[in-house]
């Protein structure tokens, strides 16, 4: 008898899990978002993420629709003293300055004669263009995979691949654990975009098609074992800061996003995106580096770049504070 | 004993199916390509999906990587005498050509004299571009949506949204169900692309990222509903032709195509992509329009753009004959 009872149970158990695939899930076994200080932010992401899932509530959200979009360069990871896409473009032009048939032109005469610091104020826009003109684009990504590997950041002396804050990478797989459909939107090339996300398991099941960056213009050579891209010395319209995250979310996802998190004025057009959603519930967010001990502290910029930010998305954006906010900031702080 | 036995067959039964989740797809009821002759073609078509699908073969390829990319005009619907991102342009351009401040402006006055086909010709970038110049984008979504479901095709008289053809149709379904990502890659306007595509039971189920075409450059105005968006005179780079295609599979995918099918020296790009996938098996078909009874004949040009494929994707490019290999062409026919 209690041998049967028992078998019965065991065949019950098995069945109610199949029929609940996703059961688990709501049970979590621990504080998905434990980097996270138990702050009014972390409560707006949570019951967030509870109302948009649950289909009993009036915000919920399909699955289909849960986009979100991510900044990278201060929103992922720390874009202080350089972001890793303008060190990558720099550590490119050094290397290429030395050709004789580059001499005399820019920036690349600046990258010999040390002036890239003003020239990258005036011309931004000539840094990812031009620093791998020429290159082939397989080339331009085994650089970044290497530089991520191996290049130093200066202050916290870490590969740049580990320069991602420990809270957001553990927001990004609650997200997706809650399926989310994550994008990573970024003004860096995308191809130093694609390459250093690839670096984290966080971003490991995600397509590359999730990785949205400005875009290097490329032409096509045809060999026997298909294209081969090389670099052209400009950029494609749009560069994906400020309208043009609006406009890439248009273009590439064709959704628009129920949360957005971004760290500055070149997030607010995808801030303000989250309005044409169509759902009731959308969420804004924007990360203020006001950690100097930990991280870096820029408020300034941020203040005046929250104001514009409000504007043009609305004035319930929320600040995310990485002093208070963040219990962690690099998950090399605490040996994980 | 009999109940007991039943009941336990029941469950085994149930067990069974609970665990296997995809055990159903296996013994298809009826033949998932009922609408291809069985001719060599199909055999190649439903070969290769035994293959890649299999853990067990060596050309095996992971659902991730099971990337298709389909042209649409002309290989999912038809495109004579014009396509319909063509009409759809020259509607507009017809409509806007009344408005005073576009007197002696191109190509509004060739709208305006009827000299459209041959401006076509010469500026055929013209189109897309200029033809809804000024107009806010979900107007043009909207303009579409009616085209596809009011316009009349010249000789068969259906709505345009009725134009894709049976065969092809299946075979994104038959794709789909086992579980291969499908891109649709054109030349026309994306928001054509994605709008008419739209129209579409087959393709209701995939989101808007996976139909790609040549975008128009716009403007953002940020309402109180978020960002608002307006079309400028002119298209993007890249154009989505040629080498276009195998540029934008690397921008907006950044995965390979294991199967890829066109109609034209537009396609040759993408066809050519496959080579790039790093799988041992991989399809490359191109359509050839030799039905003047039920749809067009334009053989000849085919047989030049096959030639120009051969050169840039290899020389095993199956042929798929629309006479020969279709059995239906349009659902309209057979009044499915």
């Amino acid at each position: 008898m209690t041998g049967r009872l028992w078998r019965s149970l065991w065949v019950a158990g098995l069945l109610f899990l199949q029929v609940n695939p996703g059961y688990g899930r709501q049970i979590p076994c621990r504080d998905p978002l434990s980097l996270w200080h138990d702050r009014p932010v972390k409560q707006a992401i949570v019951n967030f993420v509870r109302q948009v899932i649950d289909p009993a509530d009036a915000a919920y959200v399909p699955p289909r629709d849960r986009i979100v979009t991510i900044d990278m360069d201060g929103t992922l990871l720390c874009e202080r003293p350089s972001s890793v896409g303008m060190v990558f473009a720099e550590s490119l032009l050094e290397e290429l300055a030395e050709a004789p048939q580059l001499l005399g032109r820019q920036p690349f005469d600046a990258a010999r004669q040390d002036r890239l610091n003003a020239l990258r104020k005036e011309h931004f826009e000539l840094f990812f263009g031009m620093s791998g003109a020429g290159l082939e684009e397989d080339a331009v990504r085994q650089k970044v995979r290497t530089l991520a590997r191996q290049g130093r950041h200066p202050r916290f002396d870490r590969p740049y691949g580990e320069l991602f804050y420990g809270p957001m990478l553990q927001l990004v797989s609650y997200l997706v654990q809650n399926d989310f459909i994550v994008y990573v939107l970024s003004g860096s090339d995308q191809t130093v975009v694609r390459t250093l996300c690839a670096e984290r398991p966080e971003f490991a099941g995600m397509p590359p098609s999730r990785f949205i960056g400005t875009l290097v213009a490329l032409d096509v050579d045809y060999g026997t074992s298909g294209p081969v891209f090389y670099r052209l010395a400009r950029e494609l319209e749009p560069v994906n800061l400020r309208k043009g995250k609006a406009l890439n979310i248009l273009y590439r996802i064709g959704q628009q996003p129920i949360l957005a998190i971004g760290n500055s004025s070149g997030d607010c057009g995808m801030l303000a995106s989250t309005l044409r959603s169509g759902y009731p519930a959308t969420l804004r967010m924007l990360l203020n580096h006001d950690d100097a001990e930990r991280e870096y502290a820029y408020p300034r910029a941020s203040d005046s770049d929250a104001e514009i930010c409000r504007e043009q998305a609305g004035a319930d954006i929320l600040s995310i504070s990485m002093r208070d906010d963040f219990e962690q900031v690099f998950p090399f702080d605490s040996g994980l």
